[in-house]
């Protein structure tokens, strides 16, 4: 059992996924708590490692949108690489620099299929500052 | 199609993934390049986000794994969240300190079994200045 290579990156799984990046990028720039909430897989296994802060669990997710104020920033996505594990698992991957800091964004989410739909199971977010491309 | 609840966390599959994380885990503080350059997925489409750098394909990895000198720090690991989606797919995070940083770390690796075996197909690290413990 494992995942061929013919199982990876499957068009009709990645065009979903990208579809859900999207929706979820336009979500996260609308501040639309219901939404972005929606988004994670709710359960106290999911775990969201922020820029300053961490999220244990679906609840805790739940409390931090709350009081996250609407961004008053805009940003830019960059390289970003979406590959899919089969039909049920993929990571969708970017780079991202923002209207507010010179500082260079990551950010990194792992998606499943779950029966009630593409979830975010784990996701972490970094800026770091700019450093040279090698 | 999807994974269903019974399919997370499956417990054979976790004790695979925690012998895998712990082996990753005592090559990092060993330096043991060969050893951290297998344990990740050998394509193009590997990408990890590290502290102050990125690497985005597995030459890049080699590139990077070559030039970075043997930790001179030791580090401890916090609350290790380690689950599995299907027998194929499962994401390690966790938290560290190190004794040479009062900042505050954040690992996540989405790891898939693939012919070869089980390989990190995406990484992300992040260091962060301490914050409250909501």
């Amino acid at each position: 059992m494992s995942i061929t290579p013919d199982q990876i990156d499957l068009p009709a799984v990645c065009a979903e996924l990208q579809a859900e990046f999207t929706r979820y990028e336009a979500a996260l720039m609308a501040n639309d708590v219901q939404a972005l909430n929606d988004f994670f897989w709710c359960d106290p296994r999911v775990t969201r490692y922020g820029i300053a802060d961490k999220q244990l669990g679906h609840e805790a997710l739940v409390r931090y949108r709350a009081q996250v104020p609407a961004p008053d920033f805009t940003r830019a996505l960059h390289r970003v690489r979406l590959h899919s594990f089969g039909p049920d698992l993929a990571v969708a991957q970017c780079e991202f620099t923002r209207s507010d800091t010179p500082l260079h964004g990551f950010q990194t989410q792992t998606w499943a299929r779950l029966p009630e739909g593409w979830k975010i199971v784990a996701a972490h977010v970094s800026m770091v500052p700019p450093f040279p491309d090698p």
